[in-house]
C-alpha cells in the first residue's frame, strides 16, 4: 500500500487504508507495508487504523534508518518495520552525502532500536541492484548480526534483468542464512520477470502492488506474479486468485488510477475479444485465444464487435441479445458492422440491434421521441432541463432539476418515460476529454430494465446533447420488447 | 500495426495508417505490418496507401494459409506476408477442425503459392508455445523447403516464460538455417522479458507494437525492449530512441487508447516525482531515482507535490515558478502543500501559488471575479453563455456562443478579458466520469499567456461551472505578473 500511495497526486483517507487492507487481508497477503509513519500526522491515523482491523496479516510500516522515524512506526503499534537504507555509492554520496562506513552504521543502530523496541524488522538495501556487491554483503551480514529478521533487495530504479537476478539471489540466500525479499520497479517493464526469477533464485518473500501502482512506472503487480507463480510455474501460493479482480477495481477506484486499457490480467480489454478469427476459435473451446478463463481470476469475458468482426462474432451476438438469423442475413449484418468498425467506432448494443432491425426487416419506429430539449445552468441558477418527448406518438412534457445539467436532463427524461418503464441508469461514463473545449465528446451508458441491460452512446461537442441522445437511445431499446427482441445481459 | 489494431474497437482510416507508418519509418523499424488485406475493403485501401510511401520498411500484411488471404496482400502490393498457421493441436482441432497433417500441408501450398507470387514470406506458428515440438519443427522444415524466407513462433497467449523462452530459441536457431522471430503477448505480463530472451537464444527479429497495444492485454512494447537491449544488454538497434516517446503519444491519439498512467517509460508517471525524500536525492543527481534520463525517449522530467512533499521539492518547484521563500516560509508552505495532499488532492501551480501568496504575505485579490454565469443548451438552441464578471472591480459583462455549453462559457470568459490579457487554452481535461450523472467532475486547465504556462482546477457536479472556475483561477493566476509573480513553464 505504501509503494502505490506513493504514485504522484495519490493519497488514502484513513477509512479508505482499511477498506483497502481487509481487502488484501481476504486476498491473503502476508505483510501490509499500511504507509510510512513518520509522512504526516494524517499518514499516521491511517495505519493506526489499519492496525485496529486486527488483520490475519502482518502490518508493517516504512521507516528510514532514522530515530525518528522508527518512534513514529512504534507510535502505530505496527508490527513491523520495512527500514530502508542506501547502499549504492550513488545514492550514499548524491543523496546521503556520506560514506558507506557510517551508512552501515545507521542501518545497524537502526536494527538495535527497532529490535529493542519489539518490532520485527526487515532490512532493505535501497538501489541494491547498482550497488558493490561486497559492500552490499557487508550491509546485510551487519544487519543480520544486529537482529535484523528478514532482508530485501531493492532495485530501486527497475534496471535488474531475469538472469542477473536469479544468478543473485541464488548466491545471496546460500550466503545469508535469514530470509530475503525481492522489491522490483517496472521501469523498463522487467518487474515481473525479475521477480519471478528471484524467487526461483530463493527469496522467500516478494514485494508487490496491486495493479502494478507506484512511483513513476510502478511496482511489481500482484495479480501477474500470482497467475504467473500458478499458471507457469505450479506454485500455489496463499492468495485467493478469484479476489484479484474485484481487488483491483477496488485500489483503482480509491486510488483514482484508472487500469490501463490492456494491462495483463485485470486491464479492460484482458479478457475481451473483437476479431472474427478469434471468436471463432473461442466458440469451440475458449483456451484457444485464453490463457486462463476470467473466472480464474474473479472476471468475465467480453465480445465485442467491430471492423474484425467474422459471423461467428456476430451469431454469437446476436444469439446474446435473443434473436437468430439466416445465413444471408448474418452476411448482412456483418458487412454493416464492419462497415460501421472502418469508420472506427465500437459496435454498442444499441448499434447491433439497430442493424439486426433494419436486416430482419423488424424495424418499428422508436417509441420515445425527442421533440425539444432546453438546459440552463449557472451560478446562481439550480440546474434545470425541460424535455418535450413524444412517446408511441404522445406529446409529454417534463422538467426536472439535478446537481448539474446532464443530470437535471436525465431526471427529466426519466419523469417523462415512468409511466412506460422503469429504468435505471447503470454506468454513465465520459470518455476522458482532452483537447479544447470544442472537441468532441462520446457519452456511453449502461441501462436496465428489469434484469435486461443495455449499452448505448451518444456523442457531440455538446456534453448535454450527447447525454440525452445515449439515454433516449438505451431507453428505446429497452422498452422495444413487444417487438420480439429480448435482450439479455 | 496490425496487432495494435486488433485492440477491440480499433480501426484506423488509410490515412492514419499512412501517418503511423511514416512515424515507424523514421523510428527505423525494419519491417511494418500495415494490415490483414482480407479483413476489409477499407482495410486494403490503407494498406495500398502505405506502400505508395515507398518507406524504407519492408511492407507486410498478416494472411492465413490461404489462396484469398494472399491474393489481397498481391492486390495491395506489398514486399512480403506474415503467413500464420496454427500449429497447436488445440487450434488445429478447435478451431480448425483438421488434423496435423493437412494443416502442415496447407502450409506449404501457401508458402509456395506466395513465393511463386514474389512475396518475401514469414511463416508463422499460431500458438506455437503449446504445440508440440516434433510437429512444429516438422511444419518450419516443410515451411522453408517450399521457399519461406523467415519464420516466426507466437506465443499466443502469452504463457511462455524467460527461460523457457530461451531454450527454445537456442535449440531452434541453431536446428533451422533461417532467420526465426519472436511474437509475444502479456497476458501474464512476461512479454518483454520473453522477446528479449528469445533474442539473447538467438531470434533475428522481433514482432512488437507501440505501446504495447494489441488484443487482450496486447503484445510487446516496442519501447521497452529498445531501452532494454540498449541499457541493459548494450546492444543498439536501428531505433532512433528519441521518436519513442513522440509515436507513442501519436499511436495513443489515433488509435484513442490512452496510455496506462504507470505504463513503463511511455506512461504519464513514468518520469514524475512527488516523493519528497525522492526529489531530494534527484535535485543532488537525477540519476538516483531514473534508470535513464526521460530526454534519452524524447520526453521530460515533471515533478508534482502531494502529501509526499519534502522541503527540497518545495524549494524546486517556487524555483520553478520564479519565487524565493526563508526557511520557517518555506515550512510553513510545507505542510499546507501535505495538508492538501493529505485530502488526496494533486496540488497545482495554481493551488501551489495560492499558498505561496499567503505565506509570502503577497495575496491580493484575485483581479478577475466571477459575479454571475449563465448558459443555456439544448437540441434547437445555439449553446449561449452570459457572463457578469469584475476585472479589477470594473463591471464587464459578455456572452458568447459555441459548439457546447463549456465551449459558449470559455468563448464569453475571454471575450470579458480580453482588453487585459491574451489567454490561450492549451489543454482542457475531463477526468473520465464513471458512475452516476450526480458525479463529482474534476476538470484540469493548461493555459498560457505569451510564453507562462498554468496548470488549474475545478470540480463540482456540474461540469460547466467546474470548468468556468478552472478557466478563472487559471486566467487570474496569469494576469497577476504585477505582485512580482513570474511563472514559467
Amino acid at each position: 500500500m505504501r509503494d502505490g500511495e506513493q504514485t504522484p497526486g495519490v493519497s488514502l483517507m484513513p477509512e479508505e487504508k482499511v477498506w483497502i487492507a481487509r481487502n488484501l487481508d481476504s486476498l491473503g497477503v502476508d505483510v501490509i507495508e499500511a504507509g510510512s509513519a513518520v509522512t504526516s500526522a494524517g499518514e499516521r491515523e491511517g495505519i493506526k487504523a489499519v492496525v485496529k482491523e486486527r488483520l490475519n496479516a502482518e502490518i508493517c510500516s516504512f521507516a528510514r534508518v532514522l530515530k525518528q522515524d522508527i518512534d513514529c512506526a512504534l507510535e502505530c503499534d505496527v508490527d513491523s518495520v520495512h527500514l530502508v537504507v542506501s547502499v549504492s555509492d550513488l545514492h550514499i554520496k548524491a543523496k546521503l552525502k556520506k560514506d558507506r562506513d557510517s551508512v552501515r552504521q545507521m542501518a545497524v543502530d537502526a536494527v538495535e532500536y527497532a529490535k529493542k523496541h519489539g518490532l520485527i524488522v526487515e532490512l532493505s538495501g535501497e538501489d541494491a541492484s547498482r550497488a558493490d556487491l561486497d559492500y552490499l554483503t557487508s550491509v546485510y551480514r551487519a544487519g543480520i548480526d544486529a537482529g535484523a529478521d528478514r532482508l530485501c533487495f531493492c532495485d530501486t530504479v527497475g534496471v535488474m534483468n531475469p538472469e542477473r537476478t536469479y544468478d543473485l539471489f541464488s548466491r545471496l540466500t546460500s550466503e545469508l542464512k535469514v530470509p530475503i525479499s525481492i522489491h522490483c520497479h517496472n521501469d523498463f517493464g522487467l518487474a515481473t520477470a525479475n521477480t519471478v526469477a528471484a524467487l526461483r533464485g530463493g527469496a522467500a518473500q516478494c514485494h508487490v502492488t496491486v495493479n502494478g501502482v507506484g512511483e513513476r512506472a510502478g511496482n511489481t503487480a500482484i495479480e501477474e506474479v500470482a497467475v504467473v507463480l500458478k499458471s507457469l510455474y505450479q506454485v500455489n501460493t496463499n492468495l485467493v486468485l478469484q479476489n484479484l479482480y474485484p481487488t483491483s477495481k477496488l485500489v483503482s477506484r480509491l486510488m483514482g488510477i484508472p487500469v490501463g486499457t490492456n494491462k495483463a490480467l485485470v486491464g479492460e480489454n484482458a479478457f475481451m475479444h473483437e476479431s472474427g478469427i478469434h471468436t471463432h476459435g473461442l466458440m469451440a473451446n475458449t483456451a484457444t485465444y485464453e490463457p486462463i478463463t476470467p473466472e480464474t481470476i474473479g472476471r468475465k469475458r467480453q465480445i465485442v464487435l467491430g471492423k474484425h468482426a467474422g459471423r461467428t462474432s456476430v451469431v454469437l451476438a446476436l444469439r446474446e441479445i435473443g434473436l437468430e438469423a439466416t445465413d444471408s442475413q448474418v452476411d448482412e449484418i456483418t458487412a454493416r458492422i464492419k462497415d460501421l468498425g472502418d469508420k472506427g467506432k465500437h459496435v454498442t448494443d444499441a448499434d447491433l440491434m439497430s442493424i439486426a432491425d433494419s436486416v430482419l426487416d423488424m424495424q418499428s419506429e422508436a417509441r420515445i421521441k425527442l421533440i425539444d430539449c432546453t438546459v440552463l445552468s449557472g451560478n446562481h441558477a439550480t440546474p434545470t432541463a425541460s424535455l418535450k418527448v413524444t412517446i408511441d406518438g404522445q406529446e409529454v412534457v417534463e422538467s426536472g432539476v439535478g446537481l448539474g445539467p446532464v443530470d437535471a436532463a436525465l431526471n427529466a427524461l426519466r419523469k417523462a418515460v415512468m409511466g412506460v418503464a422503469d429504468i435505471k441508469l447503470e454506468e454513465y461514463r465520459v470518455e476522458a476529454i482532452t483537447g479544447g473545449t470544442d472537441a468532441l465528446v462520446e457519452v456511453w451508458v449502461k441501462m436496465s430494465r428489469g434484469d435486461r441491460f443495455i449499452s448505448a452512446r451518444g456523442a457531440g461537442p455538446d456534453i448535454i446533447m450527447a447525454s440525452v441522445i445515449a439515454f433516449i437511445e438505451g431507453m428505446n431499446r429497452l422498452v422495444q420488447e413487444k417487438n420480439g427482441i429480448s435482450a439479455k445481459h
